[in-house]
């Protein structure tokens, strides 16, 4: 597929432009940058779209491929039907390492007692308290695909036991097991230390985390860095009441930015950071469009396409 | 060498005692446990001697070998003169692990704006702040023995940039470059994002940091799980000052507990623990000693054997 005209909307398309400029194929294909408003007649001319998000005037006019700037592609998918034969990419790049490491310093914050410490250090109290090494730990991690499995990886290093739980339940690496989700997994539920989800926001993982899920975890620190829809927030403030949940880290939210009155961000036992567990660098994002774009026009195959009966 | 009369002197011995009580070596050997009152005839009697400290009437009298229940052997050490003829073995075992996990657990917490994150969420401010992933930075470890070079795989594990300093200077794995500590690194040290001290206490590494040394140090985040006396606590609170150093996060003290009236406890860019970096968990310690004892008895080496000349 021969690819000429790029329309990138982004509100950080001036960064975009900039690096862009430093690649070979600027000179080789037209581009038009944009915040985020967009003409139908940009529609019209543009054989492929990036951006973050599908604006209102969407259109697929002459469009041969979409490529999203994020790793979650339901804003991108949302609204109308997607035209089938029109390919749909998406930004993962390095985005396992780095939920690895946001997941991994709020796990080590909790085993390494370093609130307890701050606690005791305000009144000058000296009181040893036994840091919990990573290797005694069950962790559950939600979704087994390029994300979940760096991050069990990482966790593995460390001697941690790792499990997942996926549609499928297919067996991956270095899971020690995957369940499916809609099986029995109650006893590995019960047992873990940490569930860390990381799926993609689908109609199955639409309010997956609600009261009868959080019901069967006992004493958790819960991690989302996946999407907030796929928690039900009245659900999870019951549960840390309960003790079954003890810490949420919530990089992810229903509505972003999350708002004022919203109860997580004054709950002592909810951690909120503003989605930015992946954040794609305007470099990092460039170089994983312009690698997709060579592939697509080399016919090569795309790891980084979205299978669009599946969502992600 | 034979063993055969072991006298343990420990405030945790009644734990010791109830772990030992498993071992098939209980029943072979005779027992002595004291809290840290130790008489005069229990050192008569006794083959082995096994404590944290030297108690101030420890005596040599019939010892075969002393064993220290921690990493530091500097208050076994202290006092008169060694028998250079007596081995003296330490407790080494998962130090390196749980170091590792100290360690990184702040370089973190720093690296993803935690603390930011917290004072956002007090004024439910939604700002992001991309996190900076470990592989973009440069670590200088002082001390490349067993626990330095857990610290150093573990960072280079996640792409960190990880340079030793040692008294010899002697290249290891899996450091990038060792510098002697009395060699030329002013470069390393301008360039380092952050500092660890594991090193033991020995006349050379006394008075180590000091302001010399600070001064050459630029933002750097410094970790101390070495030993308080290597560090000038006056100073490390100017390099504080000065920026030189953004934060410390000290384990060790030269006074433990740190007194009420110490000014690290409630300097803001100072994060104060309980010296729980590696603690010897009693199964630990019980389990490092009976396999020092089999492999002293069996006349195998004995990688945990100190060094005299060396103090470590």
């Amino acid at each position: 597929m021969k690819i000429n005209n790029i329309l990138i909307a982004s509100p950080m398309y001036k960064e975009l432009q900039l690096i862009l400029e430093t690649e070979d194929i600027y000179k080789e294909k037209s581009f038009r940058f944009r915040s985020m408003e967009v003409e139908k007649e940009d529609f019209l001319w543009a054989d492929a779209f990036v951006a973050f998000s599908r604006p209102n005037n969407f259109s697929f006019d002459n469009l041969k491929w979409v490529h999203s700037l994020g790793a979650g592609v339901d804003k991108i998918l949302r609204g109308s039907e997607w035209k089938r034969d029109i390919p749909l990419t998406r930004t993962i790049c390095s985005f396992g390492q780095k939920i690895s490491e946001y997941g991994l310093s709020y796990i080590l914050r909790d085993l390494q007692h370093q609130d307890e410490f701050s606690n005791l250090a305000r009144n000058k109290d000296w009181k040893p308290i036994t840091p919990i090494p990573l290797s005694e730990k069950k962790v559950l991690i939600y979704g087994t695909g390029v994300i979940g499995q760096e991050v069990a990886a990482t966790l593995t290093f460390f001697g941690t036991k790792v499990y997942g739980v996926s549609l499928s339940g297919k067996e991956k690496k270095p899971f020690i097991e995957v369940f499916a989700s809609d099986s029995n997994y109650q006893e590995v539920l019960a047992e873990a230390d940490v569930i860390i989800n990381t799926m993609p926001l689908t109609e199955k993982t639409r309010d997956l985390f609600n009261e009868s899920l959080f019901k069967l975890m006992q004493d958790v620190l819960f991690i989302n860095v996946g999407r907030g829809e796929s928690v039900n927030n009245d659900a999870l403030i019951k549960a840390i009441d309960k003790g079954q949940v003890k810490r949420a880290v919530l990089d992810v939210f229903q509505e972003e930015p999350l708002p004022k009155d919203d109860p997580f961000w004054s709950h002592p036992q909810v951690v909120v950071t503003p989605h930015i567990s992946a954040v794609t660098t305007p470099e990092e994002g460039v170089a994983c469009f312009v690698d997709t774009l060579k592939k697509i026009e080399a016919g090569e195959s795309l790891p980084n396409l979205v299978d669009l009966d599946k969502g992600f």
